[in-house]
Parts: structure tokens; sequence; C-alpha cells
């Protein structure tokens, strides 16, 4: 029997930085270490003045890097099985698009003291969403002049990306634009720096925040053409030669640790140093994706990740924002849809309106489960933050209809569960209806972990069994699924992602099935929230009763009501 | 100059009857008693198997009807310009439809020990809702047989009103029907218990309930021909017989003080004994209704009352609940419509979602108040509780619209008082579409006295100044001016409604404006409710354009916002 090999998965998160010293044989986690970020309000710079701005200070990741996986890594030296040199690779995932200017050493430009009072000389954090009028131009310009580039993203750019980002940078600190080398997403940039790179133009990228965010697509030819970057401004034109021709999918190493970190870790210089990728594609890794599996990480927001063999024809799906040849896992296309708010959704009806707390959640919960499908004659749209699939419009608002004089809080806590779930079944039956098989749902977060309502309803909404993923850090899991498979079989990891994904992914024994009863009815609401979901969001000849829909409503209200008598 | 004279209005309303003495000159209250039923819960018999039950016991109503005028009347001997044998005359106004059954002598069945027990043979109060399936198979039989008979009523007859409960009671409790010689309204009762009646035939009856409430038309010869009755059930025909061939309009006597009564009080026996009156209808003429101004009731519901001279061609108005010549002025034709949740819309949100109480209804106000029209986003419709008028539709139910993920209570307050604005002014419109003109708004009730928010965003919407009753009890000194006129100029009252009013009631000096800017917002919003109203309503050939209605809300919101900074 060989000796145990590890991997180390490190994974940036919004407020925090976690390193998992893990074993290849079986996934198993030896040892977790967290840090969290020093700078600004929990990781995160704000500016008062601008309330959509939300920046990072990239010294946090570096520093994070050192204390998190060397921290992990001494609470891994007291397991028996353990040793540092039988770490064969380290992968890492971060937030995207999070993009940061550097200098030509590949020296972040927030760490020279020249520009570290400068907000926009640091990273420009996922949902920093100062950019929405770039990214309203680039969509427009896109759309006139190259209408191909959306195809991929689902038609629409999104204020969250790389080119709105650095566009707005150029527009509103100009120096900044102009003092950087070039830029990087922080999933490339720390797997550089873990392999010492220190020439901007040797930064490895990966494919994932390269298709999904940058519009990069071998189909043109890497990123958007030089004509199409020059109406937006002839300076990203100019940086388009200062950024990558390739970017490259996961697999394929992004470096070999450095001399430098080698020491600090007591590793082996030269280790695997994964592609970098984002949270969500390592979190799918480490759900255990595959063909007919769907992976849904639902936290504040809802992140879906699917896969389709490269060889399949799959279409262009409308309203699915990104479909991207090799961006979870090379020979496939990676797929990636979501949903603008679902634990926020609640957090905002139980925080934000009944002014409760942990406890109150917990309460309605317990309430919201003695009642039947359709018995608070309620129903909302859960757009609250907009609709990102399938709709792709940030300019959506919610709704709720159905209410009494009686209507409590806890059915509307459950309508709201609810309306998550009719979107989520929205975006299974577009994905089915291109071609992508949906054969098995595997959830991971924490109210997939927790909120047993929540994935009972999901389970009767979709009709489909609901999985939870065996591991409750997927994402960090996943880049040390993607370390064993770069470090190759031969060095005591795994030559296929699907034996790795064998080996070290697993789901949970416990699992929601679909109640018939349960489904029946919500395959009725269903109908009735597609009705509005299609008249509100503008879907061409939508077909709709509205002036039935209140009675409807309280048809199957009063026939519940009756039918639990 | 003449010596003063008095008239006494006693209001009976649901958990209570208030009597209060008033001076002819100028209206004003010298004493004032109320006295809360003794009986079931706040005077309302409930049955816990049956939620839609709610009756009184009508040995309440007498006592009530002693104690509360004997009550104010010792209280009003105290003020040096009164004496009791200066009063001239009595009203009464009551709650309504709230019909009960009798026996020859007009003696209610519930005070014989025979029926007590059984709650059928109590009053049945207006909102007791046991006879939906009654009302809805009236609606269809006359729309079938006889649809002139739903002319004047709006076109739905409802649960609510005398022939549905009469109905309802032969169904559940024959033995009760079988034994009440005849039905009478609690507003012609109590009259006839001052006047001495001892006979069931000779109850003088009110065209204010029986027109609005019992299908009463001269048109077709007083109540519901019997082929028609005959259609419900043989023995509501038969009981046609038993009921009264004529209704009168206020102004004629109900009776005269007979002398018992007016030896328990003090009172001149024989003193004019007013028309009884529904509470609405008699609170219109406290808060000096006339030709051009529109009355609104505001409580938990809203009650709209106008009038329009009889001999002006008034259509029947599609959706306006009833319009009875002489049901609230001789000469006039009597028009009401009303809202089905208006206090109880904000009482809901704020004591059954907030779980909050009438320190968070002010702290909401306050925050409410700082915001302008459209600032929120939010769109609602007022329909909690179904739609009263113009829709006449119990089974329509609520919505709310353009939540987002910062969406406050405060917001969602101010949203349902504008919804409820939106409501009363689709009733403005629609009566003065069909010719009723409405150039002066008169509130009274609880909410119009306290809540200057709501008051403001009235005026703002409707477009129309909001004056506010001088009297706190505008039905009760309805009731008090009617006798005044009953009475006559010959016995130191009035001879014309329009003196007895011009005397007795005023508007208090503090107003309501509209502001300019807010009511050029509301249009627009108004027209985005009517959108709604519309398409969920059911009105045929609505034109809305949903697809476009959050977009339109966010961009009111924006400007809005701007306009602030």
């Amino acid at each position: 029997m060989a000796a145990p090999t590890f991997t180390i998965g490190v994974d940036y998160g919004t407020n925090s930085v976690r390193a998992v010293v893990v074993d290849t044989a079986d996934g198993r986690a030896l040892a977790s270490k967290v840090f969290d970020y020093p700078s600004g309000d929990q990781g995160v710079l704000l500016d008062p003045k601008q309330p959509h701005l939300a920046r990072q200070n990239p010294a946090d990741y570096v520093e994070g890097l050192r204390v998190a996986v060397g921290g992990a890594l001494t609470e891994a030296d007291a397991a028996p099985s353990f040793a540092r040199d039988r770490v064969i690779g380290i992968g890492v995932d971060t937030t995207g698009s999070t993009p940061l200017p550097i200098d030509q050493n590949n020296r972040p430009l927030a760490v020279d003291p020249r520009w570290r009072a400068n907000l926009a000389a640091h990273a420009w954090l996922w949902k920093d969403h100062t950019s929405a009028a770039e990214a309203a131009a680039i969509t427009e310009i896109a759309a006139r002049h190259n209408a191909e580039l959306l195809d991929p993203i689902g038609g629409t750019y999104s204020s969250e990306w790389w080119w709105s980002k650095i566009w707005h940078c150029l527009k509103v600190a100009p120096d900044v634009f102009d003092g950087a080398a070039s830029w990087v997403e922080l999933a490339d940039f720390v797997p550089s720096v873990l392999a010492g790179v220190h020439d901007a133009r040797r930064v490895v990228r990966c494919i994932c925040a390269a298709g999904h965010k940058a519009m990069y697509s071998d189909t043109w030819g890497g990123l958007p053409p030089k004509s199409f970057l020059a109406r937006l401004d002839p300076k990203l034109a100019d940086l388009r030669d200062r950024l990558y021709d390739k970017a490259l999918p996961p697999g394929t190493p992004a470096g070999h640790l450095s001399a430098d970190w080698a020491r600090k870790f007591g590793l082996h210089e030269g280790l695997a140093v994964a592609m970098g990728g984002f949270d969500a594609h390592y979190g799918a890794i480490g759900s255990g994706i595959r063909t007919g599996t769907l992976v849904k990480i639902i936290g504040t927001s809802t992140c879906d990740c699917a896969i389709a063999s490269a060889s399949a024809k799959i279409a262009n799906v409308p309203g699915i924002c990104g479909i991207v040849n090799g961006s979870i896992m090379p020979g496939y296309f990676g797929i990636e849809a979501g949903q603008s708010a679902v634990g926020d959704l609640l957090k905002w009806w139980v925080e934000g309106i009944c002014k409760g707390d942990q406890a109150l959640h917990e309460r309605l919960s317990v309430e919201a489960a003695k009642l039947s499908p359709g018995e608070s004659g309620l129903l909302a749209l859960d757009w609250n933050n907009g609709n990102r699939t399938i709709l792709v419009d940030a300019r959506l608002t919610g709704l709720l209809i159905g209410q009494t004089l009686h209507t409590t809080p806890a059915e509307v806590y459950r309508a709201l569960i609810e309306a998550t779930a009719f979107g989520a079944r929205a975006i299974v039956e577009r994905l089915r209806e291109y071609g992508v098989a949906i054969d098995r749902v595997v959830c991971c977060g924490g109210i997939a972990e927790k909120n047993d309502l929540f994935m009972q309803i999901y389970a009767d909404v979709l009709g489909q069994p609901m999985l939870i993923a065996g591991s409750p850090q997927t994402p960090a899991l996943g880049a040390a699924v993607s370390a064993a498979v770069t470090a190759g079989k031969t060095s005591g990891g795994y030559d296929s992602w699907e034996d790795a994904q064998g080996r070290m992914t697993t789901v949970k024994d416990k699992a929601f099935t679909p109640n018939p009863d349960a489904q029946a009815t919500y395959d009725v609401l269903y109908g009735i929230y597609r009705e509005l979901h299609d008249s509100f969001g503008g879907v061409p000849d939508a077909r709709a009763d509205l002036s039935s829909v209140m009675k409807r409503l309280l048809s199957l209200k009063e026939h519940r009501a009756d039918a639990t008598v």
C-alpha cells in the first residue's frame, strides 16, 4: 500500500481566507485554519461617499496565505499519518471577478506606498457595483457591434465583471490605470504568488475567470478584439496587449511552489500549484459535479453549476450567465447560473422587516413547516435583488401577492423560500430545455446543511431529491482535488478528475426526497409563478390570466385548508 | 330670542351604544354617555365552531337605551341652559344590515326563554358572514331572472345583508324562522321600541336599510317580487307578506315617544322619534353632507357617502354598492361606496406582521412621513380584505410590488396608506364619470382626526383638500339633526335639512391641502396602480404594460431619491 499523500486547498472568501489540509485517499480534512482579513470592515474597504464601492487590500491576501496555510500545516502535524514531505500539491479558489492592478513585477500597486491610499489601486471585490454605467455601455456596444461576445454570458455584461471595473478605474482614477503594467484576477494572482512569478507577463490565467468574466473565448481568439475595446476606450485596446493571449483550464499547473514559500511552509520546492479558480467552480468540484449533476451553492445568493461534455452540441442557453469550455473541468462546458437573493431574501424578511434575529429565523421555520403547500394563499417573486438567471435583469424587484388581513410573518417566510425554489426550478427547466441533463442535485452551503424546511421545499418544488455535499468546505476541497489531479498519479495524486472526485468527495446520507402531494400542489403554484414571472419579467408573448391569479391562489388555500382539517 | 331646544342622538355601534344630548342651535354636545353591551365578547356573541358567526343579544339594545339616554340626560341636567322639557326629539342610528326575528308583539324572539339559547334567534350583526353561500345564490338567481334587482346595489348581493341572513336562518334554524312573526332591522327596531310599538305589523321601516340591504325599490313596488323570493325558498315569499309594503325616508317620524319611556326619561310623551338610519348615513348628515360633498367615514374600513338631487339623471353606477332614492336625505339619491380594509390594513402590517403596538404605529408614521411620494419604489393594492368598490369582489387579495433587500417596515406602511388612497381615488373617479359631482371631501373617524400623514397622502392622491368633520360623534349628531328636522320648526327644530345642517354641523379649521409636487408624482403612481388594479381585478380590456411596472417604479424611486439630496 502506497504511503498517504496530501494536498492543500486555500479558499479566499469575502471576509477571510481558509486553508485546509486534505488526505488525497478520501478527501478527509486533517486540519483547517481561517485568517480574517485585517483591513477595512471585515476585510472590505468601504467609502462612505460611494455606497456601491467594495475593495480589498492585496496585502491581506499574502499575509492570509502565510498565516492560514502555515497554521493548517501546524495543525496537521499532529495527525499521525501526516508529514509535510508528503504534501504533493496546493490549489487556490477565490471570489470573482475580483481584479487588481499590478506593476511589471507582478506586485499589486496597492502595496506600493505611492498608491496605498488610493482605493482604485486595491483589489476590486466581486461585489463592488461602482461600474453599473460601464456595464450597461459594454452590453450596448457589444450588442451593436460584436453580439457574439454576449452569447456565452447570457446576453448581459455585469457591473461585477472585469472590463466594467477596469474601465471604471480608467475613468475615475486614470493615474492608477496608467500606473498599472497589467491587471490580474485574484484567482490568478494567488497561484502566481505561490509560484514566485515576478513578471506580470508570466502570470498564468485560468479560463474560469477569463471565460466567465472577461469575454475570453477561443472562438474569437481570446480576449475581445481590440476593435471592440477601442470603442470603449483606446486605452483598453492598448491594455489588451499587456494582459494575456491564452487562458487555461484546471489540471494544467499554474506553476510550481517557489523556493521561498517552500521554505516558509516546510514543503517541497516545485510541488504542483493548481490553476486558480472561482469558489463556485471549485465548490462544484468538491461537491462531486459530473454530467447530469447540478451543484447548488446556496448562501446569501445561489450559484448553480453544471457541466456538459464539450463534444455535446450545447447551444448558447438564453439567460444562462455563463457557458465556457473548460471553466469547471477540462473537456466539459462549464455552465454557471445563479439567483441574486436567496439567504438574503430571508434575512431581509426576518431582520429587515420583522426586526428579529437568528432565534426568529428558527421560530418562523418551525411555524412555516406546519403549513401545507398552497395553504397560505401567498405567492412571491424572488427578485428583491433583481434576477440573474434566466431574465438577467437587475432592474426587477420583489412582488408578494395573496395577502389577507390574517397573513402571518411565517406564511410570508415560507412564501419567500418557495419563491427562491420556483426561481431555481426556472433555471433547471431552462437548462433541460436546451439539452443539459439534470438528474441529480447536490447542495452545499450553510442553508443546505441547517434549514430542513428549505431543503424539503426545494425537493418538492424541483421534484428531485436534494443531496447535500459531504464536506462543509467544498470550495477548499475542490481546490485540493484540483491540486491532486495537477500533481498526477505518479506523484501520488490522480490522473483523472473522475477518479479524484470519486475518492475525495462524498454526499451526506441525509437527503430530502419529494413528497408527491406537495409536488403536485407546487406544480400548480409554479405555473402561477411563471405567469407572474413572465408578465413582470417581460418575457415576449407571456401567457397569463392575471385576473384569476388571486382567485386561483384562494382556491388552493381553501382546498388545502380543508384538506388539513 | 326663543328658548333653547335640544335633541338626543343615539348611536348603536358594534360594541357599545352612545347617547348624546345636543343643542339644536349649534349642534354642541351637552352630554354624552356610553354603555358597553354586556353580552358575549365585547357585545358580540360568537361560536368557536363557526368563525364567521357574529350575533348580538337584543336585550343589550334595550338596556343600552335606558342606561345611555338616561345617563346622558343626567349629565345634561348640570348644564344651565338645559331642561328636559325642552328636548324636542330623539333619533337613532345603528349598524346594518343587522336583522333580528321578532314575534307578533314586536318582541325579539331572543328575549323569550324558549329561544334565548339559540344564536339564530338573536340579532344577526352586520359582520356576520355565515351566509356567503346564500349571498352568492341570490346574486346568481337575480342575475338570471330579475337583473333589475341588482342595479341599485352595484351588481352583487352581500353575505352581510338582510335576505342572505334570513335565508341562512331558514336553512340552519328553521324553527327560529318559523317561530318569527317578522324580522326587523336594528335601525327600525330601536325607534319602534321608543315609540312603544307592540305590533310587528306596525313597525315603521326606513328606506335606508330597505333600499341598500333588502332590495326595496319603488321601481318594482317595494321588496323583491314574491316570484323571485319563491325561487330562493317559498317560505321567503310567504315572509314577504309579514314584512312591509312601504319604507320611508328620514324626516318622516318613526313614531312618538311612548308614555313608558317618557316617564323613565322625564321627557315629553309624544315627542318626535326620528326615522332610524345606518350609522354611515347619519354620520354623513352629521358631517354636513350636501350635493358635491363626499363624506368619508374612515375606520377599520371606509364608508363613502354622497348625495345627488333626485331630479338629476343619475344612472346606476357600476360597482357602487348602493344608490337609493331618499336613503340619506329625502329628495336626494343616497350613494354609498366603501373600501373593505383601511385602518385594518395598517393594523395588519403593524400588529400582524411587525408585531408592534400603538407606539410602532406612531414610529412608522413618523418615519414614513420623511419619505417623498415614489421614493420607496413600492406600490400596493389595498385588497387584503377584498374590494368592495368599484370591483365588488370579495375574492381579491393583497399585492405588494417593488421590494428590494433594503425595503423597510415604514416604507411598506406608507405604501399601504397610499394604496388605500388610490382605492379612494378610484371611487371618486367612478362617481364623477357617472355624473356625481365631488368638489368637497369631509372626513370623520379616528384616523382622520389623528393621522396627519394619512390625511396629507389622501389630499395629495385625490388632489382635493381634505376637511375634517367638527364633531367626533358624527353619527349621533346626524341622528340628533334628524330628530330636530322631524320635530320641525314649530317645535323649536328645523323645517329644512339644509338649515339644520348649516347650524348644527361644522368642519374643523385644520384641513389638509394638496402639495402640487406630490400630487404630480401620485398621478403617475395612480396610473400604475390602475394598471395593476385593472389587470388583477379583471377589468375587461385592461390596459397595462406589466413588464415595465418594476422599472417605472425604480425610475420614480431614483428620481425622487436624487430630488431629496
